[in-house]
């Protein structure tokens, strides 16, 4: 701020000085002599200065005038999370304490999460604040606590000359992405969150890429309907990515198709780009097939190249908005499965560090933000599992024994159950197949085998049995497998070192989440009210009957889609 | 740091303009008009500058060049105790989402808590890293982890020339103020530790003010030896209060002792001063007899009151080093009790907000940090009730309905239960004396009340049931009764505005607990390894037998001294 007044005081004062030191052409007077000196000595001056703030002058003289901002959500991970992570991390890589990761490096600040209707907030309401700069209800997509749409970051940024962007591993359709891209009053209409996402509504297409799992609800419920035997859950019976095809948007559906814009050069990376890899979520890291999904990062790589090009290619283009989710930390916190959680926080500090790396070797202006909608699971990293006084400890090596999420156990199992049935058999199964082999537990007791025989096909009283048997022998505990109302950290980064602090202090210290969109907002200078004007008649109340309008919330499994994916 | 180099840079311009302006005062050449013109060109820039910087100059002629550092420790308050107090009290104040404590308007980071013997830390661990900025194990204070005594930043900061102090509302002998004035192997070995503190080693006195509770550790086991009734505890029979007092120093042990210091304008303060008012613990802040325990603000009143006199009336000394502990955070914590926890955490943050006016009104440089030595309970700000999915919610009322905590309530049923015994009585008692009256409790249970009745004197018991009522109903969540792993809070503040980032940036961002008291050393300029050497034969290991050595954790009951209060 200071360096940045002193800069402007200088700068007027050079022009006022110039402007007076050679009226007219004519012959130099001994005053003129003395206003020469005067300037001399100033410019003598100024370069002195400029030599301790170099950049402060390269930044007022650099060609490029773009900004990029890459903002980061890491759903439900709340400060717990993010040191039982590195924690595993220094574990299982035997590094010293001061090892830490690369969000650690770059945290600023926290975030208070409490919505317009409760103490604790859902992921809609959370990421409506960061979309709009505002506080709304539980549920709420993109709309304020009337249910009146309002302008988001995203939509203002494309309006404004930006190309944008939305990488996620859950459905893409899901509260967090759909905040900033369309309009619902509540989270679970995501078919026609779909069709404001591809344009539909009163402003046009204001997404350049969309990229994450949720194929689901671009497909007409049946499989009939679609051409690769997804699982299409729309009841409007519209083929979405159809029709995004014939309205030019690329489409990759499938790891090799993506593989062709990861290993290109950018020459077939079109926009606008729509990248769909699973029906619903996106496996969980300690259980994706690389074969098949792309990693976060790799989602990543290819959404700034594809970015990166088309803002290149666009003389009038100002840079552009990414909006990158962590997705699916939450759903490990909702499951209660800290062995699928560190992974799903290691893969996106990977993410986030091949970002920062991207925009230190970027010419053009780069912001990183990353922070939480708020936590899930009411994780603690210490659990008593003793009616007497507790050990102080936990055991990272208890995650890093298990091999595969309870999401993916429960299903293994039940197929098992359907298959066999044969009690004898699925003893067998479930202690050297799924305990000893999948999560490396070997102390298991008699109680634990026979409580998962007699959960017979339960999937989720199954999933719930084996997350709970590596919580409770890493000793890590819950409290919900809701979410929780303590404040999330923030973590940012620029590439303008010496503006470092006129660009992101406004992040520093404690502050409400709506600070943040605020903050997205007014460092791309954009006006979020005039887009709220602009989207009065956005369609995002459907006509439902009675039957159909419910205030319960829904169970967690309807959220998720578990048991269809 | 910018504004400092530019500062310096003006200043050598100056200074060599000056000198070469007026060379022996002769008449003024046209070459010297020249020369004048530069200079007052650069002096109205100069000015200029002031203008925008008026205390980079003022900073520099300040005379009074000592330093004073408040170190706070909220003991077990993790980010969640945080959140909880905030809503607590904008709940029970009506304010608004944007009114936060006085903590949350500067918070500047956070820090990493493990010890070197495990990932969950204990207080003595923590607060030897914060004191010698070193991991040691848990239990141990002062020591490192080979149970070789290490300097102190207080003990630095005595030989340095600077007055010192703690202030607690624990036992001062408890781990946390023991950590920096004495050194043992377990934290258990209260009765060596008080002798530490009263200047019996190798360095002699090093602390100037002791304020707390445990007076228990100052008094001969046998209520016979103590003047007043209160309970010692301390097996070697000697009485240390009546020794200090031999040896100079004041003490107050009562209400109205501490009230003559608290009234008074400054004279009959007097260091080296010792104020002790309970034998235990002084009570949780909702439980708090004000005419018989001063608050912990009240305490922090009287010792800044008499460091910040004895630092003015001795020209040697440089300043004064504080550490006030917001103790029993961790004993609510410790209890599962979130309605004495909040009341801890607000009476710790008026302390804080205290101190903080006495440093925005002393012309001391003076640097406020306040942090965590790990957190307590596995507090979480959520908890899931029922079987179906929860409701997002946690409920503050709960708290504010309760006027006592279960640490209080659990004597005053046990003393009903061992005065009456009559179960019609009791369960009277209990429904509209303790659970209507004291919790604000109406909607409990047969249950409820029949638990209670069956506990009978079980103390602990019915200090869990109670606390448990309170949680549950406040959908409040706790994982364990011992700490967790998760980071911690880092607030700071300094007086000085124009060199903040220059003082305080070292504790921006996330730290090793131990970068923390690094810090304390630096910024007081203290070389704790020096210390280190000067203290090899300090007795900090007790001559045990065999059958007492023992490396079980003990009870926290035996930490907490709870059932003898």
């Amino acid at each position: 701020m200071m360096t940045h007044a002193l800069a402007g005081e200088q700068t007027r004062l050079v022009s006022g000085s110039t402007s007076r030191s050679r009226p007219n052409g004519r012959r130099i007077s001994k005053r003129s002599k003395v206003v020469i000196a005067t300037v001399i000595s100033i410019g003598l001056l100024l370069a002195l200065v400029h030599l301790a703030f170099p950049s402060t002058f390269a930044l007022r003289s650099t060609p490029n005038k773009k900004k990029n901002v890459i903002f980061f959500v890491t759903d439900g991970m709340g400060p717990a999370s993010l040191s039982m992570a590195r924690s595993f991390n220094q574990h299982i890589h035997d590094l010293p304490i001061d090892d830490i990761l690369m969000l650690d490096q770059h945290f600023i600040g926290s975030s208070r999460t409490r919505s317009s209707d409760s103490l604790v907030t859902d992921s809609a309401a959370g990421a409506t604040a960061f979309a709009c700069a505002l506080k709304s209800y539980n549920g709420a997509i993109g709309v304020d606590p009337h249910q009146t749409p309002c302008g988001t970051v995203l939509e203002a940024a494309k309006l404004a000359g930006y190309f944008t962007g939305l990488v996620v591993t859950t459905r893409i359709t899901d509260a967090t992405p759909a905040s900033f891209s369309s309009h619902a009053d509540f989270r679970w209409q995501e078919d026609l969150i779909a069709t404001h996402q591809l344009g539909e509504y009163p402003l046009g297409r204001m997404v350049d890429l969309l990229m994450g799992g949720g194929r689901t609800h671009f497909y007409p419920q049946g499989s009939d309907a679609s051409p690769y035997g997804h699982q299409g859950s729309r009841k409007d019976g519209r083929d979405l990515i159809d029709e995004a095809q014939s309205n030019g948007w690329q489409y990759v559906g499938d790891r090799k198709s993506f593989d062709s814009l990861l290993n290109a050069h950018g020459d077939n990376v079109t926009l606008p780009l729509l990248g769909l890899f699973a029906d619903n979520d996106i496996p969980f890291e300690i259980d994706r097939d690389e074969k098949e999904y792309p990693s976060l990062k790799e989602q990543v790589s290819v959404a700034l190249k594809a970015l990166e090009k088309a803002s290149d290619e666009d003389e009038d283009s100002n840079g552009f908005f990414l909006m990158v989710e962590g997705s699916r930390i939450d759903h490990a916190g909702h499951q209660n499965d800290p062995a699928s959680q560190v992974r799903e926080v290691l893969a996106f500090d990977e993410a986030f560090q091949y970002v920062l790396e991207f925009a230190k070797n970027s010419d053009t202006e780069t912001v990183l933000v990353s922070t939480s909608d708020h936590e899930t699971g009411g994780l603690v990293t210490s659990r008593q599992i003793t009616a007497s006084y507790p050990e102080y400890v936990w055991y990272p090596q208890v995650l890093a024994n298990a091999t595969h999420s309870g999401e993916f156990l429960k299903k293994k199992l039940v197929d098992f159950v359907h298959d066999l049935g044969a009690t004898g058999k699925l003893e067998n199964f479930i202690k050297h197949e799924i305990l000893e082999r999948d999560l490396g537990i070997f102390d298991y007791t008699d109680d634990d085998v026979n409580t998962l025989i007699h959960l017979g096909d339960n999937a989720n009283a199954i999933q719930e049995k084996l997350n709970d048997m590596v919580s409770f022998r890493a000793q890590i505990g819950w409290t919900t497998h809701g979410h929780s109302a303590v404040d999330v950290n923030i973590y940012a980064y620029t590439n303008r070192k010496t503006t470092w602090s006129r660009i992101l202090e406004k992040l520093q210290g404690n502050h409400e989440n709506t600070e943040i969109g605020q903050f997205l907002a007014d460092y791309l200078e954009l006006n979020l009210n005039k887009v709220t004007d602009l989207i009065r008649d956005t369609k995002h109340s459907l006509n439902f009957s009675a039957t159909e309008i419910t205030n319960e919330v829904p169970h967690y499994d309807e959220y998720y889609h578990e048991l269809s994916t």
